[in-house]
């Protein structure tokens, strides 16, 4: 058991969020974006009405297409058949952004010939400038049209902003002697932080789970996910995890906790915590992944918090981009984590696929060899290791360093 | 009133450390720092016993100088003549701390001819490293000859690590009729976080002032000026604020509220807001001083959670660097500290001796020109003013912008 849960290895396929059945997807360019070699708007649709469950960001400033997801979601007893993404533009402080996020329903629902409030919508980038409404209308049935299981990879490269990498991950389970898949794709660089962590990330199975026990695992598995990832200490307006699933895998529906229920948590877990991997090595200018596990705490709570602390450290982020065994820095944002334990007990170890090196002991350092620490941090994916020696119970959290593509990317951002 | 202080102007005086009656100071190279131009070592005395007042950092990881500084308070009943500071080693998180650390006070009480627990001690630099004793015990012999009333600024350079400028204060005020002064130094650049955010600082007077008056004082004063500056996010594990008054200026001591404690408290806030902002300033890395308040606030709380989580966003903090008017990211910031009010009654000024420009209104953009953003960005010195309007509660917070030079600064600290 880490992080609460029961981690299980689980068969990878390819397919995103069209991996489970039953759902395609699309993205275009639409002229948002200058670029057009890059997608700026996406559609996802299940072939059916889906089970939903969704959290959002707790900042204040909650983004248009957040309020209006909501309402979507209120009004169906939380079902939807899809949703349609823009990036380039957060629709967000904006004095018609609700008219706005409700345009790109009606816009999406009318090209598929559903109800509005089936459709549910997302957007990211710019805070606080208009959003153009006219390049979405002018391509919404283009989108509609090109509708596919094989979408997957053109939606997700349209919700990506200062990504330099394409995130999807994709997974077969078994619920009730069923094969089913989930897969997910998600966007984040910057502005990443508990919580959330993620700007916007959206999973689908087709697996039958009840709206409850779906909001219950999502609920469960963001906390030790995406709310276990920091980049940068920003917590963005606009946040977004949505589950949808389907239920044409034909299981009996999940209903209430059990084997089945474990079973499709795990797998929940095993996409969001790749998913969590891979926005915290996509951080923005980050060269490095940095994986820290507390273990010995004597609950759930303060492993996370230790965890948090010491990834989300601008200093040790610059240390572990300078390749510099500065551990103290570890042992800093251990002290100042806000949970009881005692500091005089913890050991520190950090490691990679370049060896292990033990760098404190109760609380004080110990000699180490130099060069073997540098070993271990020119890896690019760095694990540091707590111990609390005060319970034994593990949680992980994720993050990345702190370099000049990170000063150089936000320094000028809106051109 | 801001920050729950009635600001005052006072008339500055020199002589830092020294700038209040009976105080001599020095300092000198004693080869912790291999650059011999580099002070590393200082020593601050007073020529009578001294009430004293002091914080201290809140992380767990408490540097052995810290525990032996409040051991002496305690033992002396909060008097102290003076104390011994060193750069370059941090002396904590070592097993022989407290031993070493109460050393350099007993080479110092030696050298003075005092009782060691008359001196306090106090050490920043990297943490995890054993403290060689044997330059300090080789130099404080010299040390101690070469006190002088001209020697402040020998023991503000022995104070510094990464700071690119010596950080004194010093003004004169009243009490009681008699004329008093009070001056500090302060060093910190990195790891400077609320709370508190500051490594080291000194302040002496020679105002006559109880010790719990001076504690009260001091600790409603640092709530203000030091625990509102963030340069990074994070909390050193040395961080002290030590206030001493020697009572040689002659006034009736203070014992209680009053105007004679009003006065001084001004005095106090004025030296220390002032030393907030140099350290600001002189952020690791920093090329500008971010100064944000917050007014039309409910309470002082809330006005100082909006005006800290503003000035600590990693985000706002690269859009200043780049002189990009991005005030998504104050709107953004504002939004998620952890206070109560509406956020669709904010507005929001950016202002510089460039000008001043209004980028938000009822918590939505208003457009302005990029031309005269511009210009107010490309001063040295940033105000951002908030207004909640929701009370008449006022407070600042103090931060820098995060630079290339931040991470090159801290990817490679410790060689």
């Amino acid at each position: 058991m880490i992080n609460g849960i029961e981690e299980k290895e689980f068969q990878r396929v390819e397919g995103g969020v069209c991996a489970a059945a039953g759902f395609q997807a699309n993205g275009l360019n639409c002229g948002l974006n200058k670029n057009k070699e890059k997608n700026d708007l996406g559609l996802v649709v299940s072939d059916v009405l889906c089970s939903a469950a969704a959290v959002y960001t707790t900042n204040k400033v909650k983004g248009a297409p957040i309020l209006v997801t909501k309402k979507h979601l209120a009004a169906t007893g939380g079902k939807t058949r899809g949703f349609i993404v823009n990036s380039k533009n957060a629709n967000t402080c904006n004095a018609d952004g609700e008219e706005k996020a409700e345009r790109m329903c009606e816009l999406a629902a009318k090209a598929l010939g559903v109800n509005p409030e089936e459709i549910v919508v997302a957007s990211t980038g710019v805070i606080g400038e208009i959003l153009p409404i006219e390049p979405i209308a002018a391509h919404v049935e283009e989108l509609a049209a090109g509708l596919s299981p094989q979408g997957h990879a053109k939606a997700a490269n349209a919700i990506m902003t200062t990504d330099t990498v394409m995130k999807e991950v994709a997974v077969e389970f078994t619920v009730g002697g069923k094969v089913c898949r989930m897969g997910g794709m998600a966007k984040g660089s910057g502005m990443i932080h508990p919580n959330m962590a993620t700007t916007l990330n959206f999973i689908t199975t087709d697996a039958a789970v009840s709206s409850e026990m779906l909001q219950k695992a999502l609920r469960d598995v963001v906390k030790v996910t995406y709310n276990c990832l920091s980049v940068d200490g920003d917590t963005s307006t606009n946040d977004t995890v949505l589950l949808m699933a389907s239920g044409l895998a034909g299981n009996d529906e999940i209903a209430a906790e059990g084997e089945d229920y474990d079973n499709f948590k795990s797998a929940l877990y095993f996409v969001m915590m790749h998913m969590t991997r891979m926005l915290a090595k996509d951080g923005e200018g980050a060269t490095k992944l940095i994986e820290c596990t507390c273990g010995g705490a004597p609950d759930l709570e303060t492993a996370i918090i230790v965890a948090k602390s010491v990834i989300r450290s601008p200093l040790l982020k610059c240390a572990v981009f300078g390749e510099d065994a500065n551990w103290g820095r570890i042992l800093c944002a251990i002290g100042y984590a806000e949970a009881d334990f005692d500091i005089d007990k913890v050991d520190v170890d950090i490691s990679s696929t370049g060896g292990c090196v033990a760098v404190c002991r109760n609380g004080a350092g110990v000699a180490f060899s130099e060069e073997e620490a540098k070993a271990v941090l020119s890896a690019d994916e760095i694990g540091i290791a707590i111990d609390l020696h005060q319970g034994d119970v593990s949680a992980k959290a994720w993050g990345c360093d702190l370099t000049y593509d990170y000063v150089k990317i936000n320094g000028d951002y809106r051109t």
